[in-house]
């Protein structure tokens, strides 16, 4: 089973106000797609602006990275939101970064949800569903019936079905997604250990991080050719994935970024956004 | 000089979580424009998305009433925010509020300013450049050129030239908007005192606020229908408006408005949302 | 089993900046206890200092009411805040408010958690245990050892071992409390079901919450007098608690809160803060 | 005009959550008093409690680095808030690290105003009045007659007369500290220039910023020792300052720092905290 293509995303613009966080401007040059920070968990909105320029120019793929409301947390603290205001705070983050995305030339072209709430919706159905509720409403598709779907879908061009929803295989917010009729994207770590099912170790537990940057380029690339790395337990797992998530807020990250694409594209690998 | 229509606005949703202090529902049966506000200084998104959604069931148009970030004060207290931070928070807001107009069936049809960034803006050259730069990276038509205004400008529909900018007439703000190509539309206040060159006297001088209801109502008929109202000093006073400004956050507040537009609509005034 | 006297206790100073909410002023001639906002679901500065100044005046104690950060919504939603950000945020706010307490004569004389904190610790022993740090912490009592206990404790004056912690009796925060020898006062609720074991109905459920002021102040004169209620299967069963929680809240709530007041006392029960 | 001693302070704690900005740990080796940040433009409460113990641990004096409420805009964005806010505001910031101080065995030892509420404070009677009170109601001493002054001032130990203010020598916020009675120490800058009246030339004009590593020590080391530096038309001026204000915040300047501390006890300026 070789890939021809693969994605490359990455968390941008996660600074706010006077703090940065991410090498945007090195990211920018390495991945195809950008997850920008949208003010909730980080991300004011003249590094909103400017990350989107910057990824207009460069022509990297511009997505919303939603978050709880939590910039103390940094959106690291699961909350239990309730359901609707957790789909209109989606909305309200997509609507924010769409301001700057077309502003530069370009548009949002997916969802990601960031941190507690990325790791929250992997198996809360509920708050899964809310996030989808949100990119519908964001996505001109409402599903209270209220909404002029005509006006809101064809403006949105390729994505008149709705932006798709960048996250892990197999969790409820893929499901949900699916069964609301949003593309979904998959994504895979080059940098976290799996269990022979394919799900990823937890973080906390012994070797749940790789850290060893020729160990983590070689196991991305096995997965972006193959869709195959060894699992924790020595066994060779199927990872199905159209993205690769890399991190860009360590020392070191960017170049290990770097390496990771560097050694994709010597074994062949297409480096681009996701169709 | 007869009027023959006038636009009546207000300010909506200007609750924010627990917390609740305008009468939407039953402002909404007498206002035709609506300033929703977008967070900043009021307004959670799921108060936004709720009040586009009765604002559009009953025709009322949707406006994004921007503030600078200020829940604590309210966005009452000036700030000196640099124009690019400014700019970018003004975008921020009218985007947010775009969604759910949008997912209401409607779409965010004009700009107001509220509160400090409001009264700023009146004499501020800097500030109320910034606030237009905002408006028109949210109209899809960015002064920095990157933008791809044929896309941008196309789906705007009736707002091609860019967001109308709601104001003080002879504001500063006005001045930008104009120099900049954007519609501006001027308002007026039944329940403020004029000066003889047609200024608002400031609050806080005595007699700056018309407390008596019938008088509020009858300053408010008189602007509407002959662009004039007796000065604080006794002259009659030219004040041309196409919208008054009508207020729902004080006891009595919504019942004096209805007052207003019953005696707008039975002195001959056709209420309706400016053109 | 008869009870001569019993604490009253209520939230006040929940508003923020422009909004209110609780009637703090009409609040504090019921209660003797006041539990106030601290800042993170609610209580701006400005109104601690008020609220604090007319609770001394009156001769009402003062409690910090601490929450988890969230503005947004009210401290309603439950957080996975690490411990040690707990912990430190919990004594951030105590401190806030003692300087406003002692400002007006008064010092703060009890800790009770709000909202979705308040329902956690009854469960959570990690949040419990965390809880309680901070109020040692705030208390001149740190666990690390690093403190100078002798000036700390010293200047407390009453509360030499600490704050007291008023909660539900039997919750995890009461008893990592006792562990660490804070004195705990137990509280109940007039206007909520209890089961047969003494526990509270959940929120939710059928019959959880008692609607007729009648019977709220039946139940609250039978649980100060006897120390027995009427449980939701119709059993008697004993609840021990030296301050009965009011609602403030609501329309019609100080008026109910006024009628328990004047029953308790027409019982010969005394009503006065906890010793 | 010999100086024997100098107190070199820097700015502390100035991260937030997941944002760091200041070297803490080696700018405590260097500083005799620390402006730790409390939580209005940075400084979450676990930042604080640790830069206190750290501080505690080092005997570096901790003081209060109070500023308007605006962690989007680091506090430099300047705000006309209300005095009575600010007034509570400013207790508000004292009270919360106060707690963490005293846990650490220490006590908060001064105030000292940031960013634009320190510029605003240099010229402003209005906010300069509402700072101080703000310090005298953190001190125990409430100038509205309500508090119990004996309690309050009594166990403030060496600070009975209220917490000395930190700031520019000459500002309205010295000149209304000094009337209500309050300790005032002035600060000077080696990496400013100034002008022939012993004013800072303002930022933005050319050579207002001393960049030069060399020259800023030789600078430090003529305000410490001689109380004179040359000011920016070449004369010499008299600069009156018992505190040196080092910053930390970029690359280079802790090691700058380190040359300012390491080129005064060279020359025998004993570096201290002031008394």
């Amino acid at each position: 089973m070789t890939r021809v293509s693969i994605d490359l995303n990455a968390d941008l613009g996660e600074g706010f106000g006077r703090w940065t966080l991410t090498d945007d401007e090195r990211l920018l040059s390495v991945v195809t797609s950008a997850n920008v920070a949208c003010g909730f968990h980080a991300g004011d909105a003249a590094t909103m602006r400017r990350v989107c320029e910057l990824a207009a120019e460069r022509g990297v793929r511009i997505g919303a990275q939603v978050s709880y409301r939590d910039l103390a947390g940094f959106g690291r603290r699961a909350m239990d939101v309730p359901p609707a205001e957790l789909a209109a705070e989606v909305a309200y983050q997509i609507g924010a970064l769409e301001v700057f995305a077309r502003a530069a030339g370009s548009r949002v072209a997916y969802v990601k949800p960031h941190g507690a709430l990325y790791n929250r919706v992997v198996r809360d159905e509920e708050q899964a569903a809310a996030v989808v509720e949100g990119v519908l409403l964001a996505s001109g598709r409402p599903t209270g019936g209220r909404g002029s779907s005509d006006q809101g879908a064809s403006d949105q061009g390729p994505y008149a079905r709705g932006l798709p929803v960048l996250g892990l295989p197999g969790s409820r917010l893929h499901e949900a997604a699916v069964r609301a009729g949003l593309p979904v994207v998959g994504e895979a770590f080059g940098d976290r250990a799996y269990r022979a099912d394919g799900t990823l170790l937890p973080r906390g537990q012994e070797g749940a991080v790789v850290t060893d940057p020729a160990e983590v380029v070689e196991r991305s690339v096995s997965m972006a050719r193959f869709g195959v790395v060894t699992a924790h337990c020595g066994r060779s797992v199927a990872v199905r994935a159209r993205s690769l998530c890399l991190h860009g807020d360590t020392p070191g990250a960017v170049e290990l970024a770097r390496r990771v694409r560097a050694q994709l594209e010597s074994a062949g690998v297409r480096v681009e956004a996701f169709a």
